[in-house]
């Protein structure tokens, strides 16, 4: 079981209309705050769901807690988090599984149901497609600053705040607006998952890196020397699936590369069809958008940096 | 989150003829085989939904693996265990999710499907009925025994082929002859789960503690003093519960308590129905079932030992 595939959303075709998705993720705190590490944590897992344009439907938690070391007030507000977030996204926690362990981990398997005809994956953009991402990057370099105490109060909040926001406004605008393919940005990384969704396209996506939003405060972070191990292990895994023509600032050129929790959807769709996404986005509650570049005839490369 | 609904099946109506049942299952290894424990960790995860009548549909991995400890080909082991078993329980694996950890743990959330119509669930028992037992009991404590390198190679034998049994064929045989109410046995042992069943269908279950069946080797290891935490726990929580006028051997009455990892169901049919159960049990390829008691009218105490 390799990383690359762990992460995606499998699919059943229950019958000509209905498709389950179903997906799962869990991992250890990354911000200190109990209720807000299970808002992430549930958003962050539901985010599959919402990339395939699926409804979320049910969900199981699946817990990892150290009994003997923290209160259990403190697993009580996890998960009045994750279920604040997952009723936001329209799902229903159904039971779950809890087992005693050294290190807490939370996270949820959810099961979503999307018509098959409407489904929305990474194979499907088409040359002369924009490519939009409904959240800013940076919440890998900047989780790694607030490790290290490094990470100042307002920039904790505005991090926090990107990692949990649902993808759910995102996904409702790209469906409206006849999306030609999604993913969300995880663990791989901007250009990670640009690269996937290239490969599984048979296209190249050129991306301006200075169009790319950051988080505020994660330019500072990347300055200052926080890196996540798996910046790294994405740059060198993916060096050989990019060309670099951008003269931009590095820092930024590596954000790239930076692994996101929760991160957004990034959307190829036509020209055309930007302004009722926008509209669409919009409607649902959606907070901030970018054009970060298009899709380009299948090149030397699946992502070119421009 | 209390453990008393967590190992639950949530279940979820999809329309008037579908519903979806959703369960998750997962544990540090109980054997030392890593085959094994991936078959035994998908047996007793994929075990709720056959306890409610469902058929297994889709499944995901849940996976810490202490990458710097051991070995991969320990996980694809692991993994190829459960893969098999999920198979053979007709459900496909889609996906997963995997963490690095101290402590290697697995098991899968599943999905399954069932006619609400023909939903098996412990409520619904009625005074009269007879009670069946699928499996054998004494996994708590053979397993407890291992772990102390206490348990000769026969009985490690015996009690992980119980363990990798699925429940299929007692789910198909006890939906086919029509069953009234039904659980699968685990952690809070066969008294807790009977107590369960009890509470929820207003009547009193009456076990006659040596007809029920034995793993061979639970006596002894019960004797010789190997007793899982679990056990203990069960005693002291379910003894308010429980009226004993049973004179078996006290080292039998204990292991009513003992924690199954994996266990059969408890199905509560009427007599007349014993027959068609047997048949579609046998046709189904089952391996032995157990008339352990019967189901009288609510009585002082939910489980009375005879």
């Amino acid at each position: 079981m390799s990383s690359d595939t762990v992460d995606d959303a499998g699919v059943y075709l229950l019958d000509e209309h209905v498709a389950l998705v179903f997906t799962t993720d869990f991992f250890t705190p990354i911000v200190d705050d109990a209720r807000d590490f299970g808002r992430i944590a549930a958003v962050n897992a539901v985010s599959d769901v919402f990339a395939m344009g699926a409804r979320p439907l049910i969900a199981v938690n699946i817990v990892c807690f150290p009994d003997g070391d923290l209160p259990p007030e403190i697993l009580a507000e996890i998960l009045l988090g994750g279920q604040e977030k997952m009723g936001e996204a329209g799902a229903v926690i159904v039971g779950g599984h809890s087992v005693s362990d050294r290190e807490l981990k939370y996270g949820l398997a959810v099961v979503g149901l999307v018509d098959p005809e409407r489904m929305v994956v990474n194979a499907g953009a088409r040359p002369g497609d924009a490519l939009v991402l409904t959240k800013p990057i940076g919440t890998g370099v900047m989780t790694t600053a607030l490790k290290s105490e490094a990470l100042g109060a307002d920039a904790l909040e505005r991090v926090t705040k990107v990692m949990m926001r649902l993808n759910r406004a995102a996904s409702a605008a790209m469906t409206a607006a006849g999306a030609h393919a999604a993913t969300d940005v995880t663990g791989f990384g901007l250009v990670g998952h640009a690269c996937s969704m290239a490969d599984a396209s048979g296209v190249t996506l050129e991306i301006a890196a200075e169009d790319v939003p950051l988080i505020d405060g994660a330019l500072d972070a990347i300055t200052a020397g926080f890196r996540p191990g798996g910046l790294l292990g994405n740059e060198q895994y993916y060096r050989r699936f990019t060309e670099s023509l951008s003269g931009a600032d590095p820092h930024l050129l590596e954000l790239m590369n930076d692994p996101q929790t929760s991160g957004g959807l990034l959307v190829a769709l036509s020209d055309d069809r930007l302004d009722p996404f926008a509209q669409a986005y919009e409607k649902a509650g959606g907070d901030g958008y970018w054009v970060i570049g298009r899709v380009v005839e299948q090149g030397e490369k699946p992502v070119s940096l421009v």
